[in-house]
């Protein structure tokens, strides 16, 4: 059963359609404003507007709410992050990591390109993040000093002690058994570090308090892994035409994953206790922080 | 004949000798501050520290100093933009582009380490500077707004609007015969932007005005080009023992060259001119600024 929260008049698909539409016209906004329009610049165009959730801008908009800042104030954080996530999965993508060739049902950046393409087009993206996280211009003054905090937290997320270690550590467990620490660990900093860090800086810039930003990143932390607990099992209880990829890829690539060490049953439990925890936190906020409530249950509950 | 400034007591080689162990301590010192210590960050001090002339950071204190600023107020600047050529070095060695086994004499990363954790490391590098250049416990509170302008221009200058576009056109010449404004184009994308931003951040950070900030900007443009054409120079008329790798290479691949285009005299002469222009852009300047007069003038006399 999880943590008692009762959530009226509230819509998450609505909810969730209409951040993402906010979401995808800035992103149009900002990448029609770069000044070149050549190869590079339609490949970043081609992977970003390839059709993803926007998860980590849509939670980074809904810390911002639960403090009673405005979504618009750190709309363009939202749009960075997403570039960042892009650029990390068209990195992925590429033959000397994952050699996939489709994603979402659609060539991959160095398919649609080619591979050298696909290389700047991810490091353009997330040097176009940070560009696009220093645009003085959007940026109240007398808030420099979040800002740039905000940007030393993501970029150390990202980095080489957050998502990218955890690349590393992914690549370095293959064909290897991990314990569930070593599981833990590896998603951690794989995705749960910017998931964090959407989180956080959306409670920082939407003006929260230290309090609240501590309990947004306790929220964070447990949603992160919640969410990467339920990939697990729809790889192996979901449904393809649902889900819209195959399923049993996990097991038929002996990958890590938390069905193959602590078994389906303790995955399931396990994923509402996260769940149940990131509900917890959020009993220090009113109501405003419902769409983060639906998040979480959203995120065990989803069929895709 | 170059345009005409005395530099008395001035010794070039010992003031870049001093600058670069400043630099190389001091990004030994912000390597050996990341918390994790694994393959990746193995590969990022492997490439690092593989031994550059330090141009950009160099240029980054002298331009401070020539406003008076303090070479330890853009110390870590210095550092970020050294980071940010270097991922440029590492991606542009990948098999993917120019598939280059050895830079400076050693292995290139992807050989040295391999092909998935080159990627990463150049990610990394090029993120990690981000993360250096937000370090807000550095930062002195009231220059925040500069150093997010820092970071604006940075970025811009490293990104699709300034050297991955012109790595985009190199890639897109290979074959084809540029004309001269082709070639320039590609030039102040590729290798411009970024000196231009590491001469202008360290005018800025130095606490420069917007004339001496704007005479910077004369300065490295016409720097920037000249080095370039020196360089090509050097491939056709360099000694390799001295030059430390092999001549005549630009003519065997086809490449598009200054002397390509306009010939090897009419090459040295406007490598002088575009010195010469730098040189005036100087002269508003006291003997702060001889470190960047002396540096002009090597840029075409050295013989590496």
């Amino acid at each position: 059963m999880l943590h008692n929260f009762k959530i009226s008049n509230f819509d998450l698909h609505l909810y969730l359609a209409s951040k993402r539409k906010q979401i995808n016209d800035s992103l149009i906004d900002i990448l029609n404003d770069i000044s070149s329009s050549g190869r590079i610049v339609k490949a970043m165009k081609y992977s970003v507007m390839a059709g993803g959730k926007r998860i980590r801008p849509i939670m980074c908009i809904a810390a911002a709410e639960a403090v009673d800042g405005k979504p618009e104030n750190v709309l363009i954080v939202a749009c960075a992050l997403e570039m960042i996530h892009t650029y990390s999965l068209i990195h992925d993508d590429l033959p000397a990591m994952d050699n996939d060739d489709l994603r979402r049902g659609k060539p991959t950046c160095h398919i649609a390109f080619d591979e050298a393409t696909a290389i700047l087009a991810g490091d353009a993206l997330l040097t176009f993040a940070f560009q696009t996280l220093s645009s003085i211009e959007l940026i109240n003054k007398e808030n420099a000093l979040r800002w740039l905090s905000v940007i030393h937290e993501i970029s150390l997320a990202a980095g080489c002690e957050g998502m990218i270690e955890g690349q590393m550590k992914d690549i370095a467990s293959e064909g290897s058994l991990l314990a569930l620490d070593g599981l833990q660990d590896m998603h951690s900093l794989k995705t749960g570090a910017l998931i964090e860090a959407s989180i956080s800086s959306g409670a920082i810039l939407g003006g929260g308090n230290p309090k609240q930003i501590e309990k947004h990143r306790i929220y964070a932390k447990n949603i992160g892994l919640a969410f990467q607990v339920t990939d697990d099992i729809l790889n192996i209880e979901g449904e393809p035409a649902v889900l819209g990829k195959a399923v049993g890829t996990d097991k038929a690539h002996n990958k890590n994953t938390y069905p193959s060490i602590i078994g389906i049953e303790k995955s399931k439990e396990y994923a509402k206790e996260l769940v149940n925890n990131a509900l917890q936190a959020l009993d220090y906020f009113d109501n405003k922080a419902n769409p983060l409530r639906a998040i979480a249950r959203y995120i065990i509950e989803r069929k895709r």
